[in-house]
């Protein structure tokens, strides 16, 4: 699998640091990024990976959780110099709607967001070293954030003359406009402890108790049935935008649909005969 | 009053707990899930029961604040599973609308959350003990939650098969887009403090701080103008989803007829003359 | 510039205090709300003054940051009751849409609160000792708080039997729907550490480190390009009512043109070279 890619690591149902193998890594896609002489910058390439393997995960039916973390102790310094300075040479293609390369590369990364950010898998991101520009990006989409003590969260593009611009809609979803536009004002230097104040990130550990972590969140996220994660996910999404009493109608249906569904008929037996459901690690 | 529900205790202008009976009492309904046996479960007539009472409380022309607690020192435990059961039993009626019984059990208890949430009267949550499912959801449509250190939120639906769906809507209202979100990936399990880190309760206290902590927040609450009160509610839900330059209007109605009210012209009459407004306890 | 306002002392690249004069001050104008004697009270007067100098400083082509603080130890008690009671008296103006003459001048508040939380500047807020009704409201709207041990926060509109009509938008917008209408509902009375708590102030300091706080702040605004900041708030402020993809193609536009503009072009000129960009303090 991780052949397929050039600037990913990918393993699926990878076993987990520290002896936590067991089945924890059932249905757990471990997503390095894999560029640590750069910091893991997001190239294009990069950027067309992370949306092919999320792709393939979505459609391989028993991924449920993918970890997104970054080789060589960084997670990612943001969208690739060199990308940019390639795009202004040569038109992508010759198609109108995208007839300005720069902005087409960007948009690509903003796609990769909104897929991201859509997905019913869960997504855990581990932040370690320098999270900015684009990877502060990611860092926002993921449902969990656990970090080091070493992250370094930081948004440079207006010190440089640019914008953050795919990143703007993800600083509001996860911080709240407010604070978003704080951030984005003051140039957003960030460490992991001021991080986690913000809810930026969810917890702060150091190296060992940090894959303990992981194992403890993906073994909270694995308690869920994965159907069921992610019709939830997808209410979530619509009560950011819609007032609640539109969407009674609506949440009642997909409680009765998840009721009578396979999971439902499983996880109420299983909860009458005090074992756990079948999608729960042993 | 508390004769006509089964599931219920009503006490209205209800002398409050360690002797801080008084005025504070005048305008406060006291509601206490009363099904301790099933750490108050809500079944569909306690959704009913609960509907009614603020109907009453609304209608009464003197309710100011609704108190709900539960007894035997468990909030609510959510759903009652045995409602669900029968609902797969029987239709609820031959309406097209309700084809789909277990949609109509659902639909009824975000009916009663979009009630409450949307009501021009105070809530008051009081969280001890177990706050689940359908009772994480009432917390998060209370105005201020007090809660007990034995206070344990938890949202079991994904372990179970099935979805916090009526609560997705108020898990947002209360804790933004990404927290809930987060929540419900990760099974919500949280304690007192953590809910408090979280601003999903706003104050933890021992058994006797927790009267008088209620007694206090009451007491904030008494000194507002019922009127005025009602009025901010609504401005405050209309900026949820509206921008601020087009509220600027309606606003300016709204606090040109409050100055001119009985209210207004009465709190304006008393500060002026250095006494308390009619309104407020003495 | 100063001697034109009755109201405000406006200073613009004004030495700041405590010697962190330098090139700090270039850009940043100092606006002093100055009627000490009743606690800078916001007369109408004022509120013109405040969207007079707005104006200006967005017409002056080198403004990029204002400084809102009060003289005499306090930063704004709110709406001055004196010209409530003069509206009472005449009608500001034959014109239908104002009719009712408190409602305009409740409107002009609104209006500006509008026009400052929309400004593509800068704007960071002083907050010391009392912060009430319209003055809470600037403070909601400003990208940065600063404030004093001293800051005491209220909104007293409905003790008084009126409604915080205006700033109801922005105390959403600043704390989030649920925290703003517990607030409300609570006659909302914080101090600057409550308040701190809630993200509704950024920092808390005392006098002499109140000053070196807001150089500090100062350079870290000053770092950014000018117009890239305020794209990049525009983008912010778009994120919060409209969904991540739909903004995607906005944004890569957004981006590609900074990154072609005359900024984009001197901060990644400066970036190669490893000089500070031409915007940046020395």
């Amino acid at each position: 699998m991780s052949a397929l890619f050039e600037t990913l690591l990918v393993a699926r149902d990878a076993p987990l640091a520290h002896g936590h193998v067991s089945s924890h890594a059932r249905g757990v896609w471990l997503v390095t990024l894999n560029r640590p002489d750069c910091r893991n910058a997001m190239s294009l390439q990069m950027v067309q990976e992370l949306r092919a393997v999320l792709a393939d995960a979505e459609a391989s039916g028993d991924a449920r959780v993918i970890v997104l973390r970054g080789a060589g102790g960084h997670f990612c310094s943001g969208g690739d110099i060199k990308d940019m300075a390639a795009a202004r040479m040569r038109p992508l293609d010759a198609n109108a709607a995208n007839r300005d390369p720069l902005a087409a590369v960007n948009a690509a990364f903003g796609e990769l967001c909104v897929a991201y950010a859509g997905t019913g898998l869960a997504l855990v991101v581990i932040a370690e070293g320098t999270v900015m520009g684009g990877g502060f990006g990611l860092a926002c989409v993921a449902d969990v954030v656990l970090a080091s003590p070493t992250a370094q969260f930081r948004l440079p593009e207006t010190s440089l003359g640019v914008v953050p611009a795919q990143v703007a809609s993800f600083l509001v979803e996860r911080l709240g406009y407010s604070e978003a536009r704080r951030l984005a004002v003051t140039g957003a230097r960030l460490g992991a402890h001021a991080a986690l104040t913000l809810r930026l990130v969810h917890e702060v550990h150091g190296p060992a108790e940090l894959e303990i972590a992981l194992a403890r969140t993906l073994d909270e996220i694995l308690q869920c049935a994965p159907g069921a994660l992610a019709a939830t996910k997808r209410l979530i999404a619509k009560a950011r935008f819609e007032r609640p009493a539109s969407l009674v109608a609506e949440a009642a249906a997909v409680f009765s649909n998840a009721l009578q569904s396979p999971e439902g008929q499983e996880g109420t037996r299983a909860f009458i005969q005090k074992r756990k459901p079948s999608w729960a690690p042993k």
